[in-house]
């Protein structure tokens, strides 16, 4: 189905997510060191924490007339300003499509809103893969034209399996994984295997009705509001850093039926959402929290 | 790729849709004659509007033990109860599966949303047909096993297109249609067809950005919320009774294309509500606006 | 600074707040009782929960042409239908106006929130009491005319003064409470004395960051959203029936003081919409969860 | 009831607020600036429009050991920034408290609201006049400690009537108004006084229902949502530079007596919000539209 995609054009831009210990001419330094390579920012966003005294900034600028070769810039820039300032620093270029990996189990709403957007060319990335617990979606993904494998899990087999899984992700070089409602925990060796590469869809609005069932537990307390939550996945259960959350309100009329109807819609558009501020670059993680960029 | 879809349950309920002027004892008569005829209500939803002074009600009730037929449940209440307040009704069974046809022109987001709820059988519905100005979502309808009737448009065969159109929707038996942002304005022949059984979505909060090109005009007014509106096509563009509507914020960063984007999302969710509550026959329309029962 | 409050006419009206066990023929026995005695019905608002099997149910109705007399409504309608369909019901008369106690600390929002809204007249009530462990709000119960009562507390004179405040809530008549940022937990003793007519707001989105300094623990846990709920006080901390919860959205550029200045908006409105509600005998408590009729 | 206002430390910062054609190295420039004369920059949010290639930015930095004097830096940054790259801009320092002057006709919401927030010391402010065409709201007023001018207007009187206005806004010495529900139109002349500093409240999401009465437009076009716009004022009705919006969800159920319950939480949190981005020099004017910096 990907002849529906629209051709679009690729920026020819690099992007920076910097942190470091708030120190005053940080953003000058950054910003002359682009700007006297003839680095032409499109885009920078910054962001001190005052209590934390952190500085945080993503930047992006045009490779065109950048006089630093993109393969020397992470060497440059490490030598000239970030032992400086004590900078952590990720260097992007946006040319780069990231894989991605959908893991699935048997509902569908989240992956069709991926794969409708894949398919409309809304995002730029590629997605060889998903993998399953379950047959269920493999019509999906055939008619996707996107390999389809499935690795059953049980308590016994779990460990071989997710090595199984590992096995397939690397032959796909894939770059980050989307738990679109895969009904699994995965290990902690399976999650340090792609640290603030997995991200997860959690059916309430974290920290509230963290581990199952949420849209029962939400029934039951009587609340008035449900959400959904999209983390990167950590060892603690549906504690990782968060990237994005959404609700909707409800009342009494509401049974869990028509929870998990209304939640389905808050799932899928606060998971895609995620997935894009991903592919932009735009997520930094620091402290288990997340700066999302504008 | 109907594979997916679950076996739901089929309910063998009527409907009763109503409105008549307010007067005491509408709503003791109705339930009174459901009652001693062994209909058990499920869903009851009424509402007076106090200033026009008119009565409204959804009633859904159990068929089972009803000991009217479902053949004369209309005449008799018409006989019984409607002459006698001047109540004006339709009548519907839940058994009864409404056929939609999807108009689309070269968008995918909402036609892939509703395909997605469809295939997952989220909806009581059948969708045997896709009507397109264009022929780039073939692929789409082909993939979900739905028949595509390309039907290009003009200024000059543009009556003549419709007739075509009008001829189609009747061989496939459709009782209603979704403009999932078909960018064709249908004319008052067409509309008349299909009296409240036309569904569009307009990308802005209407009555603001009425017409073409909402995205850029918000930008241009330097709107901080932009919306989406569903509502029934009627003769005049753009002003038919509003279904329902849903807005994301914006700020002076975003610019048109990243508008478009956001809005996209918007448009699919309160698109297919819309269809939702009028799969349930739950909207009733009067005076150029809807009630929409819980 | 009673002179701007506008004269309302108060209605004449009586209201039936009902729940029992779901059977077939209570919403034609209620209705027809009403009818039949010419009892005009203004508002009706029923709800069958089918899970649980219960009928719950809001009906309003005038009193100017009804035979029965107000004194004699509830005997009745014991005798006639309450005990065959096993109801429980509470009835109300809409020219009582409930008297409130309004129960502060330090924080002026909420409390003033609420006298603005008396002082416009927007709510048939009387406050004629504020009750506080701090005197920091006194100038502001002066200036509204509205008498303020200081009642200091600490872990040694809980008990006691908790007594000497149900005194003067007895010697004011007051039917019911608000706790309007009031950071004192009140004693089992007391909430038992206002069952369902204490209400609380707690700056969270229940039932996440219960108990003390949720902004703080909702900064910690790096949320997007951010919340408050208001809800009937149990002897449950922050575990009582929830009557209405909104949210603002937050990024990772909110500190916790960012968090409180956004939050006080959150309260008051939350807070003020559960008075309302209370007001209008709109809220029925059943299990711990309410139902709010529209 | 000015004493439970909380003492609140005054930062000792400048401000700048610059927009200018984009160019390669503005950013460095002025962080430069401000650096190599040790201006300590706690908060810096910037923008490219890439449409109209315009650079914003508003940066805050610490005076205290900033070595070009106060006086001086306007100054300076002329000299030796801003012609360089044709750029505009507005210097302000955060210990000048702004002096408001709000506008009322009869209705108190967004006057209390207004008041409570000054009054808890919310906002860095002095708020020595409220001026109204009616006297309804001097109870308000004096209750608060603030001076009250009833300044009464018809046809034959307006433009007679705002020049006293003008006067008195004089002698107070007035840095900005806000028109707190006031019913009347004020004059171009009256408006060109004040350019960019009066802030309205208009009661719907503009640009729908521009004008009288939006909400008996609203009910009568039977929208889902209504909504509350903050802008600066023009000449053009309702139609000046959009500072904040916020809507809130309503349906068949509501009449116009309900939307303008609503309404008034949502036009005094929106007039506040604008209020409070105005005093924090948070606005900035282009194009008839805002930029609201972070």
């Amino acid at each position: 189905m990907q002849s529906i995609r629209k051709e679009t054009g690729i920026r020819n831009t690099a992007i920076l997510l910097i942190h470091c210990p708030d120190k005053q001419g940080i953003l000058a330094a950054v910003t002359e060191f682009l700007n006297e390579n003839h680095g032409n920012i499109i885009h920078l966003d910054q962001h001190v924490d005052h209590e934390e005294v952190i500085f945080y900034m993503r930047v992006e600028w045009e490779l065109e007339k950048f006089t630093i070769p993109r393969e020397k810039i992470a060497d440059y820039f490490q030598t000239l300003i970030a032992q400086k300032f004590a900078i952590k620093f990720s260097l992007h270029f946006s040319d780069k499509r990231l894989r991605m990996a959908v893991f699935v189990s048997t509902m569908s709403h989240c992956l069709f809103d991926i794969l409708a957007r894949y398919t409309a060319g809304d995002w730029e990335t590629e997605i060889p893969l998903i993998i399953s617990n379950h047959d269920t979606l493999r019509p999906v993904a055939k008619s996707f034209g996107i390999d389809f494998h499935l690795i059953e899990k049980n308590s016994a087999n779990k460990a071989q399996q997710e090595l199984k899984e590992i096995e397939i992700l690397k032959q796909y070089n894939i770059d980050f994984v989307v738990l679109a409602r895969y009904m699994q925990v995965l290990s902690d060796q399976f999650v340090e295997s792609f640290p603030n590469r997995i991200i997860n869809i959690h059916h309430s609005f974290l920290p509230a009705f963290a581990g199952a069932k949420p849209y029962h537990a939400a029934h039951e307390r009587g609340v008035k509001i449900i959400g959904a939550t999209s983390h990167y996945v950590t060892a603690d259960l549906d504690a990782g850093p968060i990237i994005t959350q959404d609700i909707v309100r409800i009342s009494h009329i509401d049974n869990v039926g028509s929870l998990i109807r209304k939640g389905r819609d808050l799932e899928k558009i606060v998971l895609s959402e995620a997935v894009y501020k991903h592919l932009q670059r735009k997520i930094l993680v620091y402290n288990n929290r997340t700066v999302v960029f504008n």
